[in-house]
């Protein structure tokens, strides 16, 4: 059984052993069976709202550069140099022409630095349930994601019920979850409370991976953290028109230690601010041709987010590691199959 | 409208337009509603089957190499040579150590030839529903796929009737499908039939596309091609215990001229024979480390098949070019999003 846990400790989380063990493990069975239910729960609830669910490409000419600290894979595609994807981001924007609400099961691959193999939150091969609504609000996405998230706990506490107790998961840490609204905080005040705690952070940046084990290590429940500011995210997220500086984004965040499950945003739509925030971001407009012409023509306003599979699935499996959830994992600079 | 049709004849496909009509077209958004319902019915057949759905990794060390003239891509992974995903096969056989029924929708990337990108059945980056069944035979696996592939006709005719009539989709061809089992010939067989018709062939290789096309357009219902010559294909493809040189194997060729839907088989197992079969088909057995370490300690006997999600899609649209059921198509020398 591969059922260690550590309440979302990272620290103490175990590296994968030999490959037949991980794969003929029940632990690693019930794992998959409840990854299985999420997806299935995630298509049901977005099914049912009328999303149109694409597979978005896994490579092309250029890729989210907002993957903080990951380097990006490059290939040759006859001659031209192309991109593993790192998130779908360009391809949900532009999908809003075929559709007002589309979503992915996306799979990702970030070089992610090596000492990132034991944070137990980081996998260099991984999935995104990516989700893109038109003409909708920061507010629209985040009130999408909580009813998202609320509706696969939800659901799999009684679909795969079996699975998570063979994982040892005590399902009483979801009943508050799923009666109340998640909490809402700004970048700021989570800078002020972890200024408080003696956890010194940058107002400009990224709240850093251990600031957010600690908020997540303090809350019972999910919770929001809102309005990060500019210059720590991708050109996408769209910048307030009445706040300079401050982004129209979010970050869903699990209690116990589990850290971030989601982020997400408004996203720019007007090709000049485009043009000016990868500027401002080191971009290059040139690399973004395909998706610059089409913004130049208009692409639609929307919001949406990214939510980890993996990450949701370790949160509501309990277990200590992403890649405990997953059958051929992926770390940071181990060769692996 | 991007509706024009051809009844499969793939000489006359049209090459896409720009991005932005192509996404904003009705035929596209048509397709693609076909393409979702067909992966809703694929789900809904296998879950109801015991299934249990992974996501296959998209880069490993080594990849299948049985993908005739196509070339595999190279990524540098953290200093070490890995490829992006040809097809899943080799984590297929893998994860029956973990389930007795696996699938994937697996997205595959093969740098086909130039001259494949009028061809109407080809595209660089596409998806197969990727099926394995352990302890099952060749029968065994093409009876599940013809009752997929007819489960998935029946609903979405249902489902998505009102797309397929926007793309001018006769579905009285399909009435007669759904009622009878698929006829099955053997390689030799077609061969034969082939000559007669003045189409000369080898009867030590695959059937050549032109072949294909012969025997599919005579077709009015989908058929089997089974008993490929061992040389034709991949090294996991097993050889027949009682008739030497022949492989346990099949094609699915949909009629009208669509084509090849998909390929599968009974699969090599055995350590020494996995390792023999690699020297004959020109692969060193030391670059499949990974796969060789899990066959020497054992696998599981296993049938299964991988059918081309776009393929499919084509087919029951009655679309010209398979990248018209994709929302950013890629086809071999062509640089595209």
């Amino acid at each position: 059984m591969t059922t260690e846990r550590s309440g979302g400790d990272q620290g103490e989380a175990r590296l994968p052993g030999p490959l037949r063990e991980h794969l003929s493990s029940p632990g690693t069975r019930a794992a998959l069976r409840v990854r299985q239910g999420v997806l299935a729960a995630v298509r049901e609830f977005l099914a049912a709202r009328d999303f149109v669910e694409l597979q978005a490409p896994i490579i092309g000419p250029v890729t989210d550069p907002g993957v903080r600290g990951a380097k990006q894979v490059d290939i040759d595609y006859y001659g031209q140099r192309f991109k593993l994807m790192s998130s779908a981001i360009l391809y949900k924007q532009a999908s809003l022409l075929t559709f007002d609400r589309i979503f992915c099961v996306a799979p990702n691959v970030r070089l992610e630095p090596p000492e990132t193999a034991s944070t137990g939150r980081h996998l260099v091969e991984f999935h995104q349930i990516d989700v893109e609504v038109a003409e909708a609000s920061r507010e629209d996405a985040m009130e999408l994601a909580q009813a998202l998230v609320v509706h696969v706990i939800g659901t799999v506490m009684r679909t795969v019920a079996g699975d998570l107790e063979t994982l040892g998961r005590d399902t009483g840490a979801f009943t508050e979850l799923l009666e109340q609204p998640f909490d809402r905080i700004t970048h700021a005040e989570a800078i002020a409370e972890l200024a408080a705690m003696g956890h010194a952070q940058s107002r400009d940046s990224e709240i850093t991976w251990s600031g957010e084990r600690v908020l997540s290590h303090k809350a019972s429940r999910p919770f929001f953290v809102v309005d990060y500011p500019k210059g720590s995210r991708g050109f996408y997220d769209r910048e307030s028109r009445t706040r300079s500086g401050v982004l129209r984004n979010f970050d869903l965040i699990a209690p116990e230690g589990y850290g971030e499950l989601s982020s997400g945003s408004e996203r720019e739509f007007e090709y000049a601010t485009l043009v000016t925030r990868m500027r401002e971001t080191g971009e290059n407009p040139a690399k973004y041709t395909w998706y610059l012409d089409l913004a130049r023509e208009g692409i639609r306003p929307s919001a949406g987010f990214g939510l980890g599979l993996e990450r949701l699935t370790r949160y509501i499996t309990g277990l200590s590691h992403v890649w405990q959830t997953t059958a051929y994992p992926k770390l940071a600079g181990v060769i692996s199959p």
